[in-house]
């Protein structure tokens, strides 16, 4: 077991630290430092505390005064000037014994650090307030539920009709074409499920009308796809979520249509179309490296790709109220926001990358046709370098807590499962990544993880983004789960900053061993049938309750407090009030210094200042100190005082 | 001290690794990876070898084979098609022990890493191939020599008159006023001094008609400062330094001009004038929060800010064959190249950035009117985010050599001097940064910032970045060397990758407390006075000429062998030598492995296969290690045999 980790410096974006989270350009912004007194003596006191800016790319500097102490620590600030759209800045620390000390997202290092993982005040039009304080809830409509109306309506040609309880077919092409006939009218019929689990934002998986169950190859962005009901099932949707304090944001395909979208054959049929340039044909000058006489998603013909280059697509596609973009944020469908798939690669083409441009349209379009929806960008892999503020308000990646939590709490060997060409594997799938199976991590390594590509994105970003367990591209992470990990990693994703996200049946406890098999049909009433999944999906109601219940879930400062190979221990903090949050993987047994808690007094007896929210994790206080035990892997979270801050 | 570091798998930018340093877009690229026999034993051998591109911002993978053994190294590799202008790859390695790893410029790790930090092929225009072979020269021409032709010349209104052995005035005004008249048929006249030195790169800093000694602040860009000897003075001094195969680069500045430029006397003087639009006044719009009624550099009234949202100022100064970037580059000028000064806040204010297609069309540009010539920008922080291969070739630096090797061999007190207002500081300068002093930092840290600052610059763009010890813009290394260091630290620039540069009069040993008090008259002869700087001077005329006449220090591979709190130890390496390198601070004394020095035979007698080039270090082979050891700080170089690469 590694040592508790040492009792440091601390900054972060949350308003216990940052005067404005959305500041104005030339806006002056108070920036706090914390500073722990037993740290202040380790280092002889601090002599001057600096701020470093690059206002237009070259540093400045402004000098921190001591504000006074409170809780066991000094408090620094500093006023900056925000200058820049993303006002980058770092602390520099000069201690009584001579040292130097920098501290950014990367942590506090006496070696100086990288622009990319400096803080950021973000001068860009700002999130939506809801973002950050929602739970996510996402639904394939295909598989989430069947209304009455859905037997009345013919299946497409394409399609392989399978009653809900069949299994899914994972070998293609029944993979892309089974049809179970779930539509949006369902999703109406099972509000009252989703209202009790306490998710407040829904986000559905396309409702184009396309040529798979997927339906990520549209055939037109015009209409919602009668197989769902139509445009007025979707108006229903967004009208009953709404009236019950619930969202909805939809999923749109920024990179690519089907190959059957209305764009694209009019495209192929007609080289003298307004339409033919919207797409990227060989002889048009493209050679088609990845697609059949034209490119497409991955070498993938039925995605052909789109070429944003064309101001008649834009005008079309995403700019202005009467594009795609705008109509379907506009009444009667009235959508709360976009998750756009494919968002990295959107616009981007060898030496051509527009997707700046594209995605800074999209958001203009977005904050003028109705302010206050949500942008949350599909960027599988590091996502860094497009979540500057700039557009997206978030984005739905894998590496910056999904990656890093499966290589900690998930068993390494798979499951035997049949593969898309009918084959069997037992070959887990980990990300689209050819490992050979499920990186073996520790809680430390996660940890770290976390802090590593967290560094390099704005605060206010970092909160938007979507942590998700699984998704309908993976498997479900209860199918690897190691034995009793399931409820730490739940508890986890309701408490680290960013969006939780549950895959419609993770609260029924659903496996799943590829991204297909985990698209099963909602296993209607499972709780009544089964106590195993009446026990996940009270687990879920418990643990969604608790975030939403606990605004610094949300919006609060993040800060480590202890990191071992089988443990992590951080705290959400806030002016008002701090969860700390403990999840092990094993058995695990440790103190914390009562001073490393601020809102606990250091003298006092915890057991009485802690208020326990969840779990069975010991917790009892003794000289000073927390000790922290559990017989095997948990999660525990109490509710403490507030950061006290000085007058 | 710490132990040897492990002897790992390793990849980098140069030719034993990479099978084109500028490949086209479209081009295959056969990527290696070696591997120690050592470490294949100790993992359980590999599994698979692996490159991850993001071709258009998604991962694809490319199976690596291997190629066979050689020299105690296993050999894999990989083909890719270069994607885009950038195409970032890195390995991942699965062991026999089921582990898995990440090889990036960052390292080795079991943690995945950023894309940031990835290797890159570049398929933009290709750096001009002599620069990384190139060593630098900088000439301040105020300061460097003076031609008799300059008794002739009246000094200028502002000029405050200085005998060439008066001593530097440091205090405001006399610190830009002062006026020693050195000309650039001087510099032609110390050619001789030049080319026996070794230096094949002279770098002018500007040359322009200026109000200043510095001449940043240039009164037009379309003639050669008159004080100086005019055009023809800039083209005989190209003829001759080219005549005796020299180069020479100018340097301009694309983010301001002087108040007193042609240009903006006519902007100020007529509002309705072409020239308005090329800065930034507060009553077009700007408001000033830098500048007097305009914009300027970092608040100074003489240094109006250039807007480069002017296709006017675009045409005059950058775009074209006419241009002041394209019209110096053509004979009779004939320079070789630019530095840029500012480059970094060049086209960025406030919620503007242009930075980048300025640049482009800069290079464009040069590319066009003078294939072969090189581009330097001055980014004196962290230059990663500008260095992305579209334009820069290089940068001027201070982040990523410079800074962490003065922490490393600095004393930290400063020396008493008088500073620009008068006033007395023993404050030691370092790098405008307000530290309170030099930090120390021990080698190791020199070696982690080296890789930390360089594992976001592709292979190509870092051989082409200036290493300097210290410029016209810093105090002198040599006034803070800790005793017997200055040896140490040229051996160190002239080996690592990146372009060595010496500030004029480093090569007798000039000292000088701040940017001002470094710009010394060059003092002629002193070799002949001065013992010391007789020994400096064929100090740097041995170590330049190593650098010169070994390749593998230009464009070879780069990997460290040995790091401690006192020592690095690192090799280039290329296919036909190597190049071995100990720099250290203090006694020391350690063994590597034969094994980790590949050209050696691990079982032969070091002694007789290494070839001394430079320095006393001790260095004996016994039962296959290589024992290092020096008595006080030391530079030691040798040559070895190099890579041997599978059949």
């Amino acid at each position: 077991m590694t040592a508790p980790l040492p009792h440091l410096p601390h900054h972060d974006g949350s308003p216990l630290h940052v005067s404005s989270s959305a500041p104005s350009l030339g806006e002056r912004v108070a920036l706090r430092l914390r500073v722990p007194t037993a740290f202040l003596e380790s280092v002889g006191g601090l002599k001057a505390v600096t701020v470093r800016s690059t206002p237009d790319g070259e540093p400045a500097w402004d000098a921190a005064r001591p504000l006074g102490t409170a809780g066991g620590w000094q408090w620094w600030q500093a006023e900056v000037t925000v200058h820049n759209p993303r006002h980058r800045y770092r602390w520099l620390l000069r201690t009584g014994a001579g040292e130097v000390l920098w501290l950014n997202q990367a942590g506090l290092e006496r070696l100086e650090g990288r622009d990319v993982d400096d803080f950021a005040l973000l001068a860009a039009p700002t999130s939506p307030d809801w973002l950050a304080a929602s739970v996510m809830y996402q639904i394939v409509p295909d598989r989430f539920a069947r209304s009455a109306a859905a037997d009345a309506r013919a299946a497409p040609d394409w399609a392989e009709l399978a009653a809900w309880h069949d299994p899914v077919d994972p070998v293609m092409p029944s993979r892309v074409q089974q049809f179970y006939g779930g539509d949006l009218d369902g999703v109406v019929e099972k509000l009252d499920h989703l209202e009790a689990l306490g998710v407040d934002l829904l986000y559905l998986t396309p409702f184009f009308p396309a040529a798979s169950n997927h339906r990520y190859d549209a055939t037109t962005f015009e209409q919602v796809d009668p197989l769902l009901g139509g445009d007025e099932a979707l108006a229903r949707l967004t009208a009953a979520a709404h009236a019950r304090g619930m969202r909805v944001i939809g999923d749109l395909t920024t990179n690519h249509t089907g190959d059957g979208h209305e764009w694209f054959r009019t495209a192929r049929a007609d080289p003298d179309s307004a339409e033919r340039e919207f797409y990227l044909f060989d002889d048009d000058g493209a050679d088609g490296e990845r697609g059949p006489g034209y490119e497409s998603w991955l070498g993938t013909p039925t995605l052909p790709k789109l070429d944003w280059s064309s101001a008649e697509l834009r005008r079309r596609f995403i700019d202005g109220p009467d594009s795609v973009v705008g109509r379907w944020l506009r009444p009667p469908a009235a959508l709360d926001g976009w998750r756009i798939d494919v968002a990295s690669m959107t616009g981007r083409l060898r030496e051509v990358d527009l997707n700046a441009e594209v995605r800074q349209i999209l958001r203009r379009t977005m904050d003028r046709v109705a302010p206050g929806t949500a942008l949350l960008a599909e960027s599988t892999n590091d996502a860094t370098e497009d979540l500057t503020g700039d557009a997206w308000h978030g984005a739905m990646t894998y590496v910056l807590v999904t990656r890093p939590l499966w290589a900690w709490l998930c068993a390494p060997d798979g499951v035997p499962h049949t593969t898309a060409d009918g084959g069997t594997s037992s070959e887990p799938w980990f990300f689209g990544q050819p490992l050979g199976g499920i990186p073996s991590g520790t809680a430390a390594d996660f940890a770290a993880s976390v802090t590593r590509f967290s560094a390099g994105i704005p605060w206010r970003i970092r909160l938007g983004t979507m942590q998700p367990l699984n998704t309908h591209d993976t498997a479900r992470f209860a199918t690897h789960a190691a034995e009793g990990t399931v409820p730490v990693a739940l508890g986890l994703m309701m408490t680290l900053p960013g969006v939780p996200m549950l895959f419609a049946g993770d609260e029924f406890g659903l496996t799943g061993a590829d991204g297909e098999l985990s698209r099963t049909p909602m296993p209607w009433g499972l709780e009544h049938r089964d106590p195993a999944a009446a026990e996940r999906l009270a687990l879920c109601r418990e643990l969604v309750g608790l975030r939403r219940r606990h605004p610094v879930l949300a919006a609060g400062g993040m800060r480590w407090v202890h990191v071992d190979d089988d443990a992590v221990v951080f705290l959400r903090e806030s002016a008002e009030e701090s969860v700390l949050v403990l999840a092990c993987s094993a058995a695990t047994a440790f103190e914390i210094p009562q001073e490393a808690l601020p809102g606990l007094d250091p003298a006092g007896d915890a057991d009485d200042a802690v208020e326990r929210l969840h779990g069975s994790v010991r917790l009892v206080s003794c000289s000073g100190s927390v000790h922290l035990s559990a017989e095997g892997p948990a999660c525990g979270i109490w509710r403490l005082a507030g950061v006290p801050v000085p007058e």
